[in-house]
């Protein structure tokens, strides 16, 4: 697997893609973007379990139901949630204007928006946006439609990796937006996965949710799942003849793919819990010695989404009592005896007590950008890694200034 | 029911409290509290249901197996959690050291510890403390003990009602220290409830699961649960002729007195959120309309644990779109265009969309010290009510100091 340097969703062959300024954001910054595959292609989705979803998230499921798209069209600034029938006609509305100036049928177009909650979309301003942005796709256009998927983002989160498969040379990648949500954005993780592979939807659809199982949902900022969280992943097949060949790939090339796409994700994961709002440091929890994935999962997630745990991190206080306190309230049946827990690479519990270190030593470890945190639960071999980020005096500002 | 003014542990007959600075505390503040019964009493307690838990925990358990109880011994400082086998021998000492001076068994003493974990008690300091707290004993004493309770707590609380019981007139007091954890003190929800009332431990324990049910378990500052959480229920019979009379209370009287020690409980675990760490507002969240009990308690803690809505209402931002995107994916089955949602008394949401408000109207009501957010899920008859407050850069200042 070899990365490519500044490689995004539009690195794989027959992908364009642009993001351009439709007037959204008040900011003027960009605001529409669009991913398109020049080819027929297959797709697949997966989206936030939030019981309260937004209005694109239900036209990307009729539109996928074929198991094909060839187009995602993404705004940023409002995000289309609680405006009841008319957002779900206003997300139609952007597939059809941007199927039409693209030739395709609005079934091939998928829609996501990001932003304020309950505030209708400015149509207007898309559909003049749409005609624009078409006009401005190019084959090296990935990185500027990551940015105009952004909301508190302070970084563009775009990648791609090229691998070996059957003989043909495939690329994979990707862009993304995330995490957080900050009012009145809502932000949302949204992500778009491209590759010039040929994979049958089912196919598809089950790479997507295991990379996904081990990248974006190992990813917590704040333990607040937004209502339109969504990954999306295209695939026309450019690099191996299309995706009629009838050729499936083999279970090797399907098995290097999976690792390819879940590489993508894991990138594009990391990349969000590192530009959390506010975050200071990445936070990695790896556990291990799990009884299954679920479990390790659960310690992972209740590490990562103790607030004590994420200030101590700021504060590089090496504060092990608050790791273990999350670790017991996890809800998984464990041994407080046999648990043992690192910071920083140093063992600082085991055997049912804490283990001496040097305060000043290891807080000065805490002052690196990335913090790992190590938990063996000792009750299987199941294991998991888990992104988040420091919680700062700049996440209650950004939260709390009074924005709505 | 009649609240009794400055009322505590002290409140009902035949209780004697004391606090005292045993020297744990750097701050030389109150840091060892007892609580007596001067007469026989039935004793039940609710803990933390974290793996991880301190040691006093287990001593309590093998100490109420027999339902009875006469003495809580308490430090502050130190929590005497994961000090492996010389930690559960120092809960016991505690327990020893305290029968001694009383003339008691070491088995009707119960203990708890609250502070730092990972760091061993200072023996030497506890056995000396504990002739002088027993000679400090006084029948107004209880605030005093709330006092050597607290650890990062900025007010003491206590409290008492008083009913009136198949003809006696029964107290019910209560002592509460609390909540959220602070590093290097892990601090802990603990509360010591007393009553001059007559209960058998099977009825006595039933009572108070009911009461921590509404109350302490409503109470959320972080999600973090502590390893020492613990509540202690001690019920002397004082009003009406001891424990031994064979006269069980009749199923009004039991009714009148559950309600008593629910509303205790409430009144403590309201102060605790109150005084949350760096909060500045009480926030209630009321969960109305639910299929079961459960299912309204999860939507209200989920909310209530939400770092968004939390700073929301530090920042007086009526940003209904975090409350109702909480309530999503609280994994509570409900219909997104049937719940209904209100902040300070105005319905914010309804019928699938936001319902027009003055942002500047609502915005200055959220200034209040006491904020309500109702929720009403419109599946069933079932309600709760959780008490949190907000997320503040006092919190974040607290937990993030390196203190370790």
């Amino acid at each position: 697997m070899r990365e490519i340097e500044g490689g995004s969703v539009t690195s794989p062959r027959s992908f364009r893609a642009a993001g351009i300024v439709a007037g959204i954001k008040p900011s003027g910054k960009r605001d529409l973007a669009l991913v398109v595959s020049d080819e027929p292609a297959t797709g697949a989705a997966v989206y936030t379990t939030n019981r309260v979803q937004g209005a694109p998230i239900g036209v990307c499921r009729q539109h996928l139901a074929d198991g094909h798209a060839r187009a995602v069209v993404i705004n940023s600034g409002i995000a289309n949630v609680c405006n009841g029938d008319s957002g779900r006609a206003d997300s139609q509305r952007m597939c059809a204007a941007t199927a039409q100036q693209l030739g395709l049928q609005a079934e091939d177009v998928l829609v996501c928006s990001t932003g304020i909650i309950g505030v209708p979309l400015p149509m207007d301003l898309i559909e003049s946006g749409i005609p624009t942005v078409v006009a401005a796709l190019r084959d090296d256009g990935g990185p500027e439609a990551a940015e105009a998927m952004m909301t508190t983002d302070t970084v563009t989160k775009h990648t791609a990796v090229e691998v070996d498969l059957d003989g043909s040379t495939v690329i994979v990648g990707a862009v993304a937006k995330g995490a957080a949500m900050i009012a009145p954005n809502m932000a949302t993780m949204l992500s778009v996965v491209t590759m010039d592979a040929a994979v049958p939807p089912g196919q598809l659809q089950q790479l997507l949710v295991r990379a996904v199982g081990r990248s974006f949902n190992c990813c917590t900022i704040d333990g607040d799942m937004s209502t339109s969280d969504t990954v999306i992943v295209l695939a026309n097949g450019a690099a191996m003849g299309g995706i009629d060949t009838g050729n499936d790939p083999s279970p090797q090339a399907s098995e290097t793919l999976a690792q390819a796409v879940e590489h993508v994700c894991r990138k594009m994961a990391m990349a969000m819990a590192a530009d959390g709002e506010g975050a200071t440091k990445l936070i990695t929890i790896r556990v291990i010695g799990g009884r299954t994935e679920a479990e390790a999962r659960q310690v992972g997630l209740s590490v990562a989404n103790s607030n004590l745990v994420k200030t101590a991190v700021f504060g590089n206080d090496p504060n092990w009592g608050r790791i273990l306190c999350a670790v017991g309230y996890s809800g998984v049946d464990l041994d407080q005896d046999t648990v043992e827990v690192s910071l920083c690479g140093t063992k600082i519990y085991g055997k049912g007590k804490g283990i001496p270190f040097e305060d000043g030593v290891l807080s000065e470890a805490m002052k690196a950008k990335e913090i790992d945190i190590d938990v063996d639960l000792k009750s299987g071999s199941a294991c998991i890694e888990i992104f988040t980020c420091d919680l700062t005096y700049e996440y209650v500002r950004l939260n709390a200034e009074y924005t709505t």
